[in-house]
Formats: C-alpha cells, structure tokens, sequence
C-alpha cells in the first residue's frame, strides 16, 4: 500500500488556533470532518481547550455548568494527590465511578483552496451550550443531504456520551436536533444517500457487559428518529482491531459497493485506519476488509503528541482514483495522505 | 406505606412451568410484562430454563446458534476450574472480556380471572430465534396502544444487549420489530399513549466509561424508529439507588401526571421498588420520586432465590385506588401485592 503522507503534515497544529475563551490555551485541533463546500475544502475540527494552569498541583476540569438555568462556563478544580485520582490519561481526571475531561471541545472551521494549506476560523462554528453537552462536543463527521449538511457528532456529559445532530446550509447558520443515539455511543455518521428508501448511519455503541465495542447500522425516515438497528462488525481479538473499532469518514459509494474508511484500536489504544466494503442496498453487511492497516501511526506527528500512537479520521475526499483521507494524529494535529482507491480496493480480503 | 403482600406468594414458581425443550430445567419464572385482557390478566412471564446437568465439574451454557444459517439449540461445556474463569454470579458465566448466561429465557403467559390463580402455558408464547436474540429474551413490557399490544424486551446477544419490539393482537400471532435501541440497553417501556403527539418511551442505556445507568426518555413518531433521547434521572451514590435504577411497570396517568413505579438496586445488588410522578407533557422531568422504597425484599421469597434480595417488576395494574404491583421476587418467581395509590402519590417528594 503506497502511502503519500502530505510533506506538509501537519496541515493545521493547535498553536495556529486562537482559544475561544480567555485565558485558555487550545491544546488539539484533530478529528476533523472534512466537506468540499462550493470551491473550498473545509475541515470542521475538534478544538480540545483548558484553562491555563500554572499550579502543578491543581488539575483543572473545564465544564459548562447549568444549575444557575442558562449555559455557563465553569473550571472544577482538584488536588493532583486527592484520594481516588488516577491521572494516568492525559484526556480524563479520573475518580472512582466518576469521570472527568482535562479539556473542553468545540467544533472550528479550518478552509482551504488547495485542500493543503488551511486557514482557522477565528471563533468556533459550533460549542458545546446543552446540558447533554457539558463536557464538550467532539469528532463530527459532515454529509451533505440534498441542500443541507448534517454534522454528527459526540456530545459528552456527565449523564453520558452520546450522538447528537447538527444541520446547516452555510456553514455559519446551525441548528442543533438534539441527541439521536443514546449513551454510551460514538462515531456516528450518515450515508450520503438514502439506502433502499431510508437514511443509513453506522454508530459504535460502546456496552458495559456483554459484547465489545462493536460497529453498528441503523436506519431513519427523517434522520432524527433511528432504528433498525443491526449488528455490523465485532472487534478481533489479538489483532490490530482487538480492542475497538468504529466508523470513519463518511462513506461512499462506487461500482462494487461502499467504501468506508474506519479506524481500529489494540486493547492498548494504538488506534489505525482500515478500509471496508459494505453492500450497496444491506451495507450493514461487510463483504471485505483491510486484512491489516492501511495507516498506521510511524510518522513523529502520529507517534508522539497528546496521545501517542493515534491515526483517528472523520472525513476524507475521492477525486477520481485519488482517495485523500484526513486524519487526527496523535490526538492533537490535523494531517492528510494520499491514497489509490483501486489500490485500497484490490488489497480487501472478502469476509 | 401498606403493602399487601399477598398470602399466595409465589403466584407462579418455577416448578409450575414446563420446560419447553427436552433434558431442559426451568429455573426461573419472573419479571413479566402484565396486561388485561377481556377478562383475564395475563403475565407475560420470562422463563429461564437450562440443560440439565449431572456433572458438577463442567457448567453448561444454552444459546441459539446460527453458523448453520438457522437458529439451532446449542449447549456449550466449560469446565468449571477452567483458567480465567467466574462463577461468583449464578446468571452469568465470565471469562476476561466475553460473557454467558447460565441460562436461556422465552417469554411463557400465565393467564387469571381473579389475578391471583395463574395457570401457565404449556409452551412459549415468543422465543429467541433472531442472532440478536441468541442468549435469549428477557423482561418483557407490554403496552396496548389501540388495538394492538406491544411488548419492549430485552434481546441478549454475544452482539449486545438490546431493546427490541414485538406486537400481537391476540398473543398467539407475533410480529417482531427488531432492535429499536441499540447496546447496551434495558428496562424499555413504552407509554399507553402519546404525548405531545409522539409515542414515548422510558428506557436505561448502561454506558462504559462516563455516567451511571440512569433513565432516559425518548420519542418516536412509529414506535421502530427512536430519537429526541432526553436525560430523565440518575442514580444516588450512597442511597438504594446507588448502584442502578430502571423503569418498571409501564406508567398510568393520573390528574397529578403520569406514574411510573420503578426498580433501583445498591452497588450490592439489593432491588427494590419505588415511584416517580412524571410531567404529564414532558415526562422526562420528574416532578416527585419515592423517598424510600414502596418494596424492598424482605419476604422469605425475595430475600432468598436463585438471585437473593431482589424485587423487579415489569407490570401493575390499577383499579380505582388499588395498584397491584406484579413483581419478580429473588429473580426466581412472580409475586402481587396491592398498594394504595393515593397513599403512594402523598408519600413523593418533589425534587
């Protein structure tokens, strides 16, 4: 598999992103959605921010705060040796049966001519302000439908960690549907066009007990309400997909069926991308698989950052024989490659 | 509070039920879904039965299977010292990361005129036949809406556990619906009617990582395709309903609003039942709750059974102000007792 990793990567670092609050420092932009949109290529990120902290022994928790009735800002703050903290993930503050983020994340537009080099919006295009939103939104994947785009995207809250819903025509405009997976679920996006009749979404539910976090189809009549729920893909025990695994960039479609591009994670969380194909009319069945990945983190930006080890998409763009899928590397930068789509596609090993 | 346990207790035991397959034990007749019908009250019972076995050196696990293309009975053998794995919960077998049921689960009706004397079915009235449903069907809800009765179970599945629909007119003839919640999901009950001019449900998502299992509402235009999920009530550290809580029967309106008597269980697994008085528009915000159980296991038949200290119900009955609660006693068999609803609403709390 010829990998054509941009010589620019990283496209967009989180020092060229302003914060959107005062006295806050923006520590990731990643996990963008990724649309051509009129004749840009925007990506819509993930901007993770904290409040500057020069106390070491004090771990701050951004949060938005509902109990005075309207969305407000707030900063939790706990001793770094209070009893029960586990520290251990940079992302979470950890206590038991309870669970906090060290960051907050709103979504931002980063656009581009050339789809290489991107400029960043100056305020964010979407925040967090619903109480099923209180720790930040995160990882939108962006399909357009007819006129409108729809963002689906990861609302986390102390009540959970759900799919939510976003629609715009513009870009600038944005209305918010509320939650349409319950918790706990992420990586939820929408096929572009309706399959046999209705709206198609892969979703990764993650259970407590029974069964590992697996991919998932479900179908709409109006995009807000789901069901039909079916089983898709199970994790692979041992492999390179042991651990988890969950959809990509939104799918799309060609003469053998759909492609889409998902990523996978070994139980110790070194997350890789790998291609599918789903049926056309039942893409909930997987007809071929990446027997390994096709990216997989070995550049310095995808070895070492917030997280190490961490190749993650929400969107990539086909022109022709050229697939160019944009990627979070190491939880903290945005990055793209090229890719040979008949390359990708030969590479599959039927299930 | 009054409860009138009544002096029949057990109304149906396990030993009441015939197995529905051969060398099979049924061990457990409980949680039903409870609904009158003409004239006669019917429980829609969950009855777990298991291969029985002579052999206390291997444990024995009953599922549907479908590597043949139909579903086919299939009973697994592990040895009971094999390396890794758990047998300290008598439901369930666990190795690290996968985990069976020690038994399989149909739903059987008992049918009475006085709703005191059951007879049982001698065969199941719905039973596992979809891979969703491959470790069984359990904890079925029944609501009429119209003319039809339709009944939210559980769908236990090395996939995951889900919400699923079945509906019958006459509870000879079913039609499944498939999984209208995805994992990992429990304790789906639908209104008796719609609200705001939706189909409403009460359902318990049990997520990973962030959160405690807490109820959520959600609504629906067809009763198969479920969204607008709303955060309802979470679990109280410390009280008994620190561990879990759930919906139970399906709620009655009242002039006060809508009543829904409901489980909770401590981090130790002691179930017990309470009420909540919803708003009768927007049912997600509870008005007044149960300051302390209505019914806690205190009975010789809910204290001890195949799964000590636990009452569940999945269905009441009310008449003028008597509500007679249907309840699983000890996870083992099915009980009644009657409350006085006025006493109940007077004893809420609002919060």
């Amino acid at each position: 598999m010829i990998v054509k990793r941009y010589p620019e990567n990283p496209l967009v670092k989180p020092s060229y992103v302003k914060p959107s609050l005062e006295n806050y420092e923006v520590i990731c932009a990643f996990n963008a959605g990724v649309i051509e949109c009129g004749d840009e290529i925007l990506m819509l990120m993930r901007v993770a921010e904290r409040p500057v902290n020069h106390k070491t022994d004090l771990v701050l928790v951004p949060i938005i705060d509902f109990t005075e009735g309207s969305a407000k800002q707030k900063i939790l703050s706990f001793s770094s040796t209070a009893e029960g903290i586990n520290l251990d993930d940079p992302r979470i503050v950890e206590f038991p049966g309870k669970v906090y983020l060290t960051s907050i994340s709103h979504l931002r537009i980063a656009r581009s001519k050339d789809g290489v080099h991107f400029s960043v919006d100056d305020t964010p295009a979407l925040s967090p302000d619903q109480e099923y939103e209180a720790y930040g939104i995160e990882d939108p994947r962006i399909t357009k439908i007819d006129d409108t785009y729809y963002v689906v995207y990861k609302g986390v809250a102390p009540t959970g960690i759900t799919q939510c819903l976003a629609s715009t025509t513009d870009f600038v405009h944005w209305q918010k549907h509320g939650v349409i997976l319950a918790p706990e679920n992420m990586d939820g996006l929408l096929f572009p066009s309706k399959v046999r009749g209705k709206y198609a979404m892969i979703h990764r539910p993650y259970p407590k007990f029974i069964g590992t976090p697996n991919m998932w189809m479900a179908y709409s009549d109006d995009i807000i309400h789901w069901g039909e729920h079916k089983f898709m893909l199970a994790c692979a025990e041992g492999t390179w997909e042991g651990g988890r695994l969950g959809g990509g960039a939104v799918p799309f479609l060609t003469d053998r069926g759909w492609v889409e591009i998902y990523h996978a994670a070994t139980p110790g969380d070194r997350y890789c991308l790998g291609a599918l194909l789903l049926d056309k009319d039942y893409p909930e069945k997987v007809l071929a698989k990446s027997p390994a990945p096709i990216l997989q983190p070995e550049a310095p930006y995808e070895v070492h950052g917030f997280k190490d080890n961490v190749v993650f998409t929400c969107g990539a763009i086909v022109r022709g024989d050229t697939l160019t899928i944009y990627y979070g590397a190491a939880d903290e930068s945005m990055c793209a490659a090229d890719f040979s789509l008949h390359e990708i596609l030969d590479s599959l090993v039927p299930i």
